[in-house]
């Protein structure tokens, strides 16, 4: 695979900063445990797809300085001290790391990945981390609510020319086809992860002819088995979708079939519709129709709602930058510290309960019902501990105590791998295509409560009542602590 | 610099598919002329400002197919005749530009770039210019509002983990810069573009020792000449606010003075004022105050309203994603092409007239009045044509031709260079700091009008008289074909 490796300085300077000053302090080879999760669920939607590990690896598995690097920072007006700087030449990642599989349908405030390393390099790696899987976590699940509504029709990623920027076209379509769409029109994708492409031709290749007609005949000539004519140029009905048709004709009589018809403006509802009725008496009913302009899952919805006959849909713009929300938010808080050879829980205290952290080293296990085969909820609990699967659960929400519900007949599957062991992977990377049948996989453990796309139902993820306990009395030794600390005024 | 050279694959798979049947045609050598432009203001702004051009230039100097590319495209299931694949590894760019230099302020509709080449080159770039032209011409006018709002305030950007993956952060973080930013907490643009960069310590950083005092403390004492404290981690005012101080106090014993504060969370507006009161009556006068938390040029003029006692502000996620508006929407359209050693104009019609293409090889010009400096309308014209300064002009609206306007002791500025003559690059690239000079004076051309982040007063930007009569003739010649061809039903 030919992408380019991850330079050390992809990253927020305070990175270096809080690193030099752990050095100056003594404290940089001080083990800290830190997880990394989102808070909030995006775009209104019931659940979220874990996307970006592979990239997230990658970069880990190549991190040091170069020497170009190194030269660029001793001339910083931070004057770091040379010893300091000749340390950077060394560093690598040397940490532990687990992690949830891509494909994963994940939830607020479960850990996506927990790390535990030295004080600079767990810090050092948070900006990249979450940049790489926020946006691929974003994508994914965009792509899986438009995946949702699209059902059993063909969807074609190609947003490459609206992207923010080069990679977010390459790693945000990787993140869409894993979700479930079926090909992409970003040749890069197809040529690094095997997704298949699609691509048809512009209203510029139309206009470049004298005529219409011309344009698809030529355009016919060179791709006899696989043409799809885009018939909006001029007039789709009374222009594109007849000289179509004569081109299938033609086609048909050198033994190929007009394979489709591509809607790219217009009311796509009345548009699809009329077309597949002139399709259809001119005896070209296998001819698929294709809509792209400015789709998501609300204008699809809306489209089938209104009995359009479409049978693929190419999505750009919308899905990615994922345009109603084009950040996930993801944060990357430290959990523990390593002090006298134990971990020690530390927490984040907040004005606002949802954005206090949950201490201590943890894992999440996913209780999945024996009979239905459904999962009933997830369990946030300390690393270590384990559940019985024979005994019924009590599982009640972290925030709103009160809410309650009991699980029993259920088996635990624990979400988070080993992937890194002392800075060595310890996890096969699985293909893209066997991420995508995963993801697939996941969505059958869900019931469709919770994966509708307006008011989703709550899929209850919980922590653990020793877990819970731990949090609360941290909480109230830290408030006793900054009560005694803080002076008057 | 050490940037990897973008992949030619980096394109939506209808370039090659549109690349081959012109092959197959053998219509590929023909020479086209394309317009990159946008139709809308984003974000409701009076303007945008362009970047973008640096990383076209270094796409298109570099562009070709790598030996990989190639074996890829062969195993495709379109089965391209070999002699194409043979001829795309001797694929170059070798057609002509002419762009805008990058800060110019630009406006819907004028070419940003014309290109002039065979038809294969030209359209097959598409993708990728628009891709990279899009995304910074975005940030930069983004960034240009912010700028507008925060007056002499110190602006950093702030936004790499929330960026839509790696090259998002790099280069949102240039544009971001050039359109007036000071600083980026981005230490790889620092690398590569020589920006400044900025950063502090983390709310874990915080955590991670038993007090905020010690925390602050040995911070202070890795960076005694440049220190700014986050205050907020357990309570702004009672807490952090109080404790470095005293870390002010002790820095001054040393000989240093606190740099900084910096606010995440809460009312900035309330505690900033606090903030500033506390320092102010500790004798810390010269310390300034750093906020950062969503903000965007709302939230600054909302906190500039209540007389918030900010410094310097810190812009994440609204601004490296371009939160309210995710893409630009930029198009590239086919406006001429070559037969018989002559250029033809070509048009795109649109039932929605502000989509109708302006046909022909076309240039703008900018009229600045002799008198006041400022700008007083843009023009867009035939190429060759010339405007006598000595004479009126009349302006009309493209589109509402009733809309008029007279300008006259103007001096004519053109605002398209030439950038590549025969695949060559004919055009300096200036440093991101003279295109931040370059830009800073093109904002002193445009009145207040133009620049408010409200309801701007719209600038004139015209057709001249004579590409309007082209243009209306074209469209009527193709309305009277489509007639003539289209078949009844």
């Amino acid at each position: 695979m030919h992408i380019p490796k991850i330079p050390a300085l992809h990253t927020d300077k305070y990175q270096l900063t809080m690193m030099y000053a752990h050095w100056k302090n003594g404290s940089h080879r001080d083990r800290k445990a830190f997880d990394l999760y989102f808070r909030t669920l995006p775009f209104g939607n019931g659940y979220t797809v874990f996307a970006g590990l592979e990239r997230a690896v990658d970069y880990l598995e190549n991190l040091h300085f170069s020497d170009e690097e190194i030269h660029y920072l001793s001339q910083q007006p931070e004057n770091y001290e040379p010893e300091f700087l000749e340390m950077l030449r060394e560093f690598r990642f040397t940490g532990d790391i687990y992690g949830m599989r891509e494909g994963t349908i994940v939830f607020p405030n479960e850990p996506l990945l927990r790390l535990e390393g030295s004080a600079m390099e767990i810090q050092f790696v948070e900006t990249a981390l979450l940049n790489f899987i926020g946006y691929q976590t974003l994508i994914a699940t965009k792509a899986a609510r438009i995946r949702t509504v699209a059902r059993e029709n063909f969807l074609m990623e190609f947003g490459t020319r609206r992207a923010q920027e080069s990679d977010a076209a390459l790693w945000g379509t990787r993140a869409a086809y894993l979700a479930g769409f079926h090909s992409t029109s970003n040749v890069r994708a197809g040529q690094l992860f095997g997704i298949p492409t699609s691509g048809t031709h512009s209203h510029s290749w139309v206009q470049d002819f004298d005529s219409e007609l011309e344009a698809f005949r030529t355009f016919a000539h060179a791709f006899p088995n696989d043409c799809i004519l885009l018939v909006d140029t001029y007039d789709t009905l009374k222009s594109g979708i007849p000289h179509a048709i004569q081109v299938g004709k033609e086609l048909r009589e050198q033994g190929y079939e007009l394979k489709g018809v591509r809607l790219d403006s217009g009311d796509l509802a009345f548009l699809s519709k009329a077309a597949r009725q002139m399709l259809d008496e001119a005896g070209f009913k296998q001819t698929k129709i294709v809509a792209s302009s400015d789709l998501d899952e609300y204008t699809i919805q809306s489209l089938k709602n209104q009995g359009a006959e479409i049978d693929a849909w190419g999505i750009g713009t919308k899905l990615i930058t994922t345009y109603d929300q084009p950040a996930l938010g993801a944060v990357y808080k430290l959990v523990a510290r390593e002090k006298d050879g134990e971990w020690q829980p530390r927490i984040k205290i907040s004005s606002n309960p949802e954005k206090v952290t949950t201490p201590g080293l943890k894992k999440v296990v996913r209780l999945i019902d024996r009979q239905t085969e459904k999962a009933r909820g997830d369990l946030i609990m300390e690393e270590g501990h384990s559940i019985d699967e024979e005994q019924p659960l009590t599982l009640f929400h972290p925030v709103h105590t009160y809410r309650k519900k009991e699980v029993d007949q259920f088996r635990v599957v624990e979400l988070l791998r080993p992937i890194f062991k002392d800075g060595k992977r310890v996890y096969d990377l699985p293909s893209v295509e066997e991420i995508r049948n995963y993801h697939s996989e996941q969505r059958e453990l869900f019931w469709e409560e919770h994966t509708r796309l307006l008011n989703p139902e709550e899929y209850h993820v919980d922590l653990s009542g020793s877990l819970w306990d731990k949090k609360q009395a941290l909480l109230q030794s830290i408030y006793r602590r900054i009560k005694l600390e803080n002076r008057p005024g």
